[in-house]
């Protein structure tokens, strides 16, 4: 592309750097900013400093968070003994819109995947196992994504934790086989999690 | 969307008022950033607030540029009086792509178009005749989009010009009807100026 502005090529070239967004559309983009007022920019540019800068990981969930412990473990209405565990905070919104479960969290940041170079020690896969070698979790609910990689780190992961002897399961598998968690509908999801099944049972399928 | 953190929220919300920016996606972006080391988002918003803030518009053809006068104005090697009239600056970009065309560019803003509420008004036309008034200008080269908003503009402004008895003509209809003049291949674009024919032709098809 040939830019008559160095401002305009930078612009569309750090815009351009966010996955899924091609030259194009990031042109498309930052032409678009230049039609509205400057406060829109204004205010883009400070949400995501203020995002970048300020937000925190919930120490006990690692959910994303404003505080230091997030909404939904500080609720006392929640029962800590049960923990679903996550990929990341995409999954907890699609989980918490059922309205279906009252325990907490665990995001793991991500799942097991060789090709893409994350193993087990890039996730939170070790705290999870110290909550759970202290007792404090009676049940573990894996709600990973049912691929190859989702299922080798709830693999991974029960293989840990076996020896405590806890209750684990996994949601039923009323999603298809392959599809990302967080794009299944709220009824679907909410009715897997009602119909979890113990994990080991799911190592038979 | 069930948000456990404002300030994620407040950025989600900023990158999805971005046309063609759903939730969704805005999630995904927001996320990705958050992934990143703090400098990419520290990057992404200054270039966008310096752009928004910084940028301005060439004085003599009202194109996005750094100075006051942009880089193809101040080209002594163009012809000044073969100048060519875009909607806006991606179509400018792409006619320098085809590296065709030696003259300059007359960039309106938009074309007329009663729907979104743009009226010749709320375009770069008066300068454009104005231009034209002082003779500074041989030949005019229509190069809009052909579609109806795109022919309605030309003809508004050949009305307003045909008195002064200059050359008109429109880039060569190779593209075809209906399309966007910047998805246009470069070969067909840079044929289509070669081959413009004079304006009051292309009222007779
Ligand atoms: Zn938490
Ligand atoms: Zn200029």
């Amino acid at each position: 592309m040939d830019f008559s502005s160095k401002l305009l090529e930078n612009a569309v070239n750090e815009v351009s750097r966010l996955p899924g967004i091609g030259k194009r559309t990031a042109l498309r983009l930052v032409l678009h900013l230049l039609k509205q007022p400057k406060e829109h920019t204004s205010y883009l540019s400070n949400a995501l400093l203020s995002l970048r800068n300020e937000v925190k990981t919930c120490e006990k969930c690692h959910n994303i968070s404003d505080t230091v412990l997030c909404d939904i473990c500080q609720n006392p209405k929640r029962n800590p003994e049960i923990v679903c565990v996550v990929e990341d905070i995409r999954d907890v919104m699609a989980i918490e819109s059922t309205a279906q479960f009252q325990g907490l969290y665990h995001v793991l940041g991500g799942k097991i995947s060789p090709i893409e170079g994350i193993g087990p020690q890039n996730l939170q896969i070790d705290s999870l196992v110290d909550k759970v070698s202290k007792g404090e979790i009676k049940e573990l609910i894996f709600a990973l994504s049912s691929t190859m990689e989702g299922d080798t780190t709830n693999f991974y992961i029960f293989k840990q934790i076996e020896k405590f002897g806890i209750t684990t399961s996994t949601i039923a598998r009323g999603i298809a086989v392959g599809d990302e968690l967080e794009y299944a509908d709220e009824v679907t999801l909410g009715r897997s999690i009602l119909n979890r099944i113990p994990f080991e049972n799911s190592l038979r399928n």
